[in-house]
């Protein structure tokens, strides 16, 4: 395989991985709305921090490595985030 | 640059950027012995799980990504926990 082709796959895997663990946390937001969770449930709460934080981590480490830019990194978290928000204003409305 | 010479660069550098992050964990614990902090301060303990976590999802991502082996990553965490732990034993000693 010739260097350059290593590179794009290796870009391509990372932003897969990425992509992997944003959708997991938008599955939790769903779980939390099919089992109506209230918005401000404590432990939610936690475990979507955590999740965001791990995220913005991996995230950090794939700039840092050269496997993606700063600016693709910065629009996958801010696109996460208007998700989540999103998510949270349907789950708001269910709740009245 | 051969494929193969691009893949060790790589896994070169995640493990750098790897052992840069355990030692800023290590920094933050000598800081925090150094200004005779004590062991069990909550901000201290809370920033430190938080970097921890962080550093293990870190690696997760490059073991994923075939960037190291899950073998050296949990080696690196182990050997970090037992690092931890040597200097919180030493600030422990310093607090008598």
């Amino acid at each position: 395989m010739a260097a350059s082709e290593i590179m794009v796959n290796l870009n391509q895997k990372a932003l897969e991985l990425i992509r992997e663990d944003a959708d997991k946390i938008l599955k939790l937001i769903e779980v939390q709305m099919e089992n109506l969770i209230p918005r401000q449930c404590p432990l939610y709460e936690e475990v979507l921090d955590t999740q965001m934080y791990g995220l913005s981590r991996e995230i950090d480490f794939a700039v840092r490595a050269g496997l993606m830019t700063r600016q693709a990194g910065k629009e996958i978290l801010s696109r996460l985030e208007r998700e989540v928000a999103r998510l949270y204003e349907a789950l708001n409305r269910q709740g009245k």
